[in-house]
C-alpha cells in the first residue's frame, strides 16, 4: 500500500462539490477535508505498490471536475 | 465570535472593485485593506461560532465577483 | 471533535524520532507520516471541541524534543 | 496614519508570551492574534505617517524577545 | 520619491512583449529584467510620493497586455 | 555548456503529454520527469553558452501545448 | 531504482564544501549541482527499488556536515 | 557584466546594520533596499562575466555578519 496526501485547489465556489465527487467517485480516495490555507481540500489516497503516482494525480485526481490545481505529498511511512 | 483573515487575489485590476463590493455586501466581513504581497486584499470577518468557515469562503468570498484566488487563516485568540 | 493537520520540520536527522515520540505520548495525535517536500512529518490531530488549537500547537507540539518549525492546517469538515 | 500587518513566527513554544509582550510593550501594535499556517502571529500595526517601516520592524519587533521570523505587508487603502 | 519592485508572471510566451511595452509605456518604470524563478520579470517603479501603491500596481502594471499576475515589494530605504 | 532546470506545471490531465513532448521536440532538453509537489515536471536543460535563458523559456519551454506555469532554476557549477 | 531529487541550504558559506562532499561519500548521490533561488543546491539521487526515501533523507543526506534545511521531491517516471 | 538580485534575510534586529556594510565593502554590490515581505533587504550586483555566482553568493554575501538566508534571482536581459 502507497500513501499519498494531494492538496486541492478548486474553481472558485465548487470545492465542496469536488470533496463530494471524490469520495464517491474514486476508491482509492479514503478522506477529503476542507482546510485552511492556500488550497481548498486535503486529499488522503491509499494506492496499490507499483502504482505511476505521477499518472494517478494526473489521470484520476486533475480530471475530476472542478479541480484547479494539486500539491502531492508522497508519505514514506506510517508511524503508530 | 470567530475570526478570520483571507487573503484575496483578484482578477487584473479589478482589486479595488472587488474591495467595495466585499465591504458593502457582505456583513462578516469588518475590515478590507488593499496590500502588497502576493495578494491584492487581505479581508477580515468575524463569523458566529460554529460557522462552516470552508463553506463560508466557498460560498460567500469566492463567488465575489472579480476574485481569483483566496489564502484563509484562522485566528485561534486575539490578545489585548 | 476538531480535526488539524500539522506540517513538522524537525531538527536535521530528528524526523523518525520525532514520529514516535509523538505517536506515543500525545493522544490527541492519530496519525503521523514522514512525507515529501519541505517538511518531515505530517501529523493528523484530533481535538476535543473548544480546545485553544494555537495553544495546542504552541504547548503540545512545537515542545516536543527534535521539533524546528510547524504549518498549522485547520480542517473545517470532513468528507464521506 | 500608516497601517502594516505582520506575520511573526516565535520560539517553538513562545508564541503566546510574545503576543502578550507585543500588546502590552509596543504602543503601536494595535492587535495581535494566534493563527493557523506557517507563522504563529498577525499583528496589525498602526504607524504615523513618515515612520520607516524597515526600521520600525527591525527595531521594534524583531527585538521582542522570542521573535524568531517576520513577513511584513504593507496596508495601502482601507476600505470602509 | 517612493520606490517598490514588482515580480510580474506573465502569458505564456509573453514576458519579452510586457518587457518591451512597460519601458515605452510606463513613465514610473525605471528598470525591467527578466529573471529566473517564479516570475518572469521584476520591474523597478518610481512612484511620487503619495501615490496609492495598491491602485497604481491595479490601474496600471495589472493591466499590461500580457501580464497574469504580481508580487508587490515595497522598498522603505534605499542605502548607498 | 549552460545547465538549467525548469519545473513545470500543466494544463490538469495534460502532464504525460507534455513530457513526451518535451523530449521528443525540443533538443536542449536532456531528462524530463513526472514529480511530486507543488509542479508536474523537473525538465534538466543543457543550453549552449551565451544564450538568453529567459527568451529560451519563454520561447521554447512555456510555447508547448499544455505548458501552463514554469519556475526556472539556473545550475550554477556542476560538482562530480 | 528510485530517483528523487533533494533541495539543499547549507550553512552560510558552506554549499560548495557540502556539495564536494555529498558527491564524494554518498554513492548514490548521482548529480549535484549549486542553483539560483531559495536553496544553494540540487541533488539527484538514485535509490534502489524499496528504500524508505524519508529516513535516507533523514540519515545520509540530513546528517551531511554544512546541510542546513531539506526539500524532497519525488520522480515518478522519468521520459526519454 | 551580469545582474543578479540577492534577496536577503538578516539576523533579527541587524538588518540596517548589513546594508550599510553590504554597500560599503562589497564593490559588486551596486544597490540595496530595506522591503516588505519575507526578506529584509534587497541587493543588486554586477558582477563580471563568466563570475561562478553561486560562489560570489556563498562567499561575498552569506559571509557578511548578520546575513541568515539569501535567495538568488538572475537577471537574464535588462530592457530599457
Amino acid at each position: 500500500m502507497q500513501t499519498i496526501f494531494v492538496l486541492v485547489k478548486c474553481e472558485l465556489g465548487k470545492a465542496y462539490d469536488v470533496a463530494d465527487g471524490a469520495v464517491q467517485n474514486i476508491d482509492f480516495v479514503s478522506e477529503v477535508h476542507s482546510i485552511s490555507g492556500r488550497y481548498d481540500l486535503l486529499m488522503k489516497c491509499c494506492l496499490t505498490d507499483g502504482t505511476d503516482i505521477g499518472r494517478f494525480v494526473n489521470d484520476d485526481i486533475q480530471t475530476l471536475p472542478g479541480v484547479r490545481d494539486t500539491f502531492t505529498m508522497i508519505a514514506f511511512k506510517a508511524f503508530s
